[in-house]
This record gives structure tokens, sequence and C-alpha cells, in this order.
């Protein structure tokens, strides 16, 4: 029940309406194996420069996260640097020095290629498959990609979403990647390539799940104080997969749960700036949303329906 | 258990990328009231012009419609044109041709005045007022209104919605009134003006509603055929006011499951032009797309909650 996670460990410099956080940590692999790891182990793979301070190692370290992947080299850490208007949904990128994810090649340490469950975040769809080559027998893996790799590696990625167990990305990405407006058959085309479960993000609208034969629909939970959006897709994907990972539960229905317990993870880290709110969050917080979620979206079926 | 509906009948010229409809049936007032006919009573009161003819006028008649108050007056009907791009939530305005809308002074038949139920949909709210005055004693009042009249006539409109009890918005109407980026904060601004229930319409994503202690989401239907949104929040509004009319079951939960008999009926609307997916619609299909809806966000709650 241990996940691997394949990513990126960053320094981010953000400003939205509410405030900037400057050199803050960041990284899809950072904020997914933190939120994972309410749930399950987590192993992590990533590169970060000499400039990494032990302060943020320490902290990963104090949420149990195994980083023996995670790789010091000469040079500096990868640094994002962005910006949010009032729309939270759309980030506008500013900067990016990619400094030492020039030189990631993932080699995974020999105790994670027997990994039962692996993610594989945003990163060269290359990688990603030099990954799945390095682990042996997984029972769940599940992708992120974003619109770069879409234009750019276009049949790297289609290679990827064919070896992947689910594939999560956002509405427009999966909107580009097929170069269908209306999302439901976006979906569809995805899926008829060979993935088989596609989960789309919708920013502050939730998320839908499609499968070949179903279709679920989570919103997201409506917040008074939203601070930050940054990290909140692969702090979704680390309650998603960490949930499924503590369960063993593929079924429809356990799927459904982990969307909703990745939703909630999702809604917390949007809160305040950087892993901030991560860092003081407790289970027993988490479930009491989780339990606010179901009152959010409960509504009575027909007399003959099974609720 | 007779709605009233106060609002437009009109021609409208509508292009989208998959088709358009010249001088086509419209009007708040005609979606309204034809999604409500499927399950209640409804009078409409509107105003044409002599250029209307006998076959919209017998298609509301087919639907059981009471067109007492639809008055037909020297002059021609009112004629909205406008256009979709790929992103169906946003309607571009071409040309709006008031004509006999000008002279529009709603004057309710004496019949109507005891109605039970009142619909205000978007017109002006100095209008809207005035009806207020004329009906004496309904159980349930809800309203609509527009970007324009919160430009021009604010506190006409802040009169409106203290003297309603249901609220129906755009979610860029909500924040325009409020001056409020976040949805949840612009809607607790508006119930704080004396607003018991707001239903804020988010075209694709479906609707939140918000009281002073409750939250509701509930999601569209996720459609791969969608040509024509125009009318959807006014067929959404006549599902859920013709739901609520039938079952006289304004808890909580009741106006839940109208919302979803409101999604229902608006998710049939948009599957064609004008109202022509209305005009045969089945009540057994309207049953069974509420049973999707369920399927659709169904989710278990944790083990010790109620489902």
């Amino acid at each position: 029940m241990s996940i691997v996670v394949v990513g990126t460990v960053a320094f981010d410099t953000v400003e939205t309406p509410f405030g900037r956080g400057d050199n803050v940590l960041g990284g899809s692999a950072t904020y997914f194996s933190t939120s994972a790891s309410f749930f399950t182990d987590v192993s992590l793979v990533a590169v970060v420069g000499e400039d990494f301070p032990d302060e943020h190692l320490d902290f990963l370290k104090s949420r149990d996260i195994d980083t023996a992947g995670l790789v010091k080299i000469p040079g500096k850490t990868f640094h994002w640097s962005g910006r949010y208007g009032y729309d939270l949904n759309e980030a506008q990128t500013l900067e990016t020095q990619l400094n030492v994810l020039m030189e990631f090649r993932p080699d995974l340490p020999e105790s994670y290629r027997d990994a039962e469950y692996l993610f594989l975040a945003n990163i060269d769809p290359d990688l990603q498959l030099e990954v799945l080559r390095q682990v042996r027998k997984p029972r769940l893996v599940a992708c992120d990609t974003m619109n770069f790799w879409i234009g750019s590696k276009p049949e790297a990625l289609k290679e990827v979403l064919r070896k992947v167990d689910m594939v999560v990305i956002n509405e427009g990405e999966a909107r580009q990647f097929t170069g269908e407006s209306n999302l439901v058959k976006a979906a569809r085309r995805i899926i008829s390539l060979g993935c088989k479960r596609l989960i789309v993000k919708r920013g502050e609208y939730g998320v839908l799940m499609f499968t070949a034969d179903s279709l679920f629909a989570a919103p997201a939970y409506p917040l008074e104080e939203v601070y930050d959006p940054t990290g909140a897709g692969d702090t979704f994907a680390g309650g998603l997969m960490g949930y499924l990972a503590n369960t063993g539960n593929f079924s429809d229905e356990g799927v459904r749960q982990a969307i909703v317990f990745g939703s909630v993870m999702a809604s917390f880290n949007v809160e305040d700036f950087s892993l901030n709110r991560m860092k003081r969050l407790t289970y027993p917080e988490i479930e009491s949303r989780y339990r606010s979620f179901k009152a959010l979206t409960h509504f009575q079926g027909l007399p003959d329906q099974l609720d």
C-alpha cells in the first residue's frame, strides 16, 4: 500500500490578489506526497539543487515521506513564478527556471521498483515511460500531464495513456489534446486511446470521472477564503491515490469516494499559500469536510431508487 | 398549485457552432411555462405583437398553459438575436428589438391574483414590484434578473430581493451585483439583503443553492450533444418551480429535489434549438434522467453517516 510519486520539488513565487509567497516550497511531487501521506506511505522521486534547505526536507520527513528517491545535485532547484487574478482558475506563468530539472533522469531506488501504486506527476512523457519501465508490477498507475507536453510530445503522451490505469487532466487540456470542444466527446476520445479511467479537473467547478460505461460528477467545495490555488491538482491526486492505496478498493464506488477525499484535500490546500494549510491539517478535519461534502451534494432519489 | 409567470414571449434568432434558428419561438416566460407545464398548471403573463402566429399559441395551449394573460397589442413582438461560440456558457447579444415590450405594463387577470406560486422572470424590477403588488397572498415567489437591471436599477432590484422567497441568478451576475469575486461571499451578501434562498446558475457547471445555513451543489448533466443553450436558465426555473408547486414541499430536501428536476429540464432543452426538444419530451424521459442524475452524483458517506 505504498505509493511512489515521480515529479517535481520546487521553489514557487506566487502572487494572488490576497498576497504573495516568495521562494516558497512547491512542486507537483511535494503537494502530491504531502496530501497522500495523510492516508498511506509515500516515496518521492525528484531532483533538487544544492540550495534546497534542510527545513523543507525535515517537513517531508515529518509527514513520514520516504525521501530516498529525492536526489540533490549541483545547481539550483527548479523555480516557478506565477500570478493569479481574481479568476483563480487560471495561472499566468511569469517565469520558469528549470535549473536542475533539465538533468532529471528518474532512476528509482531498488526498493521502489516493487511499488504497488505509482503516480506520474506532470513531467516529460518520455520520462514517464522510463519510470514505467522501471516499476515491475504496479497494481495501479495514474498520471497527470500539461498543455506543453500535449503540444510538443503527443505521441509519447498517447503511449503513456495506454499504459496507465487512470489519467488526471485539466478540462482545457482534455479539449486541447483532442481538438474537441465538447468535454464529454473529448473524454470519450481519450478513453478510446486506451485510458481506462479519466478524471477531468475543472478547478472551482470540481471534477468529472469518465470510464467507458460510467460517469461521476463531484463539485469543488465552495469556500469563502481561497488564497492560493497552486498545487490544488496535485493535492487532489494525492488524496485520490492515497485513499485508493489505503483501501485497495478500485471499484467504481471506491474510486468515487477517493475522488471526494481528493477534493477534500484540495479544498484545504487552497486555504493558504504553499503547503501552509497542509502543515497544520489534521485527519479529523479531513473526515469532517468529507461529511460536509456528502451534505453538500446529497439529494433524494426517486422513491424506487436506491439512495 | 397553479403558477403564474410574468416575463417575455419572443422571437429569437440564434447562431451556435451547430446551426441556427431564425425567428424561432423564445422568451423567458415561454421557456419557463413550457418546462413547468410538465409538473403543474401554469398561467402566463406577457405581451406579443400582431405578428405572433397562432401556431405558437396553439403550442402553448397544447401544453395546457393558460394564456389569458398573454396580451396581443399593435406592433411587433420582442426580438432577440444572439450568437454562441464553442464556449456555450456565454451568449453574445447581436441585437435586441424591444418592440411591444416597451409597452409592457403587467395587469394580471383577476383570476391570477390569487396565485399561490409566482415566478418573476427577467424584466424591469419596477415591473416585478408592480406584479408583487397585484398578487394577494402567494405561498412562494421566485425571481430572476440580469446584468442590465443590476447596472441600471440596483435599488428597485434590492427591493424585489427583499420581497421574494427565492432568487435565481447567474454566477457572473451574483459577482457583479455585490462587487465580490468570491462566489460564497457574494452569495452571503445577497442573502444578507433579505433574500432567503439564492440559487446561482453556473451554466455547464450546474447550480449552487445558498440559504443562511445550508449549501447544495448540483452539477449540470454532462451532454455529448449541446446545440443551443438559449432558455436553459428559464427552463431550469420552470422545472424547479413546477416541481415545488406540484409537491408543496419547501423543505431543504424538497427544494434540492426540485433543483435536480430543474437541471433535468434544462439538460433536455439544450439538446435542440428553440423549444424543439420540449415539444417531443415525455414525462418518463424526465424521470429517467432524474435517475441518471442520482447515479451521476452519488457516493458513499462515511460509515456512520446517513446516506
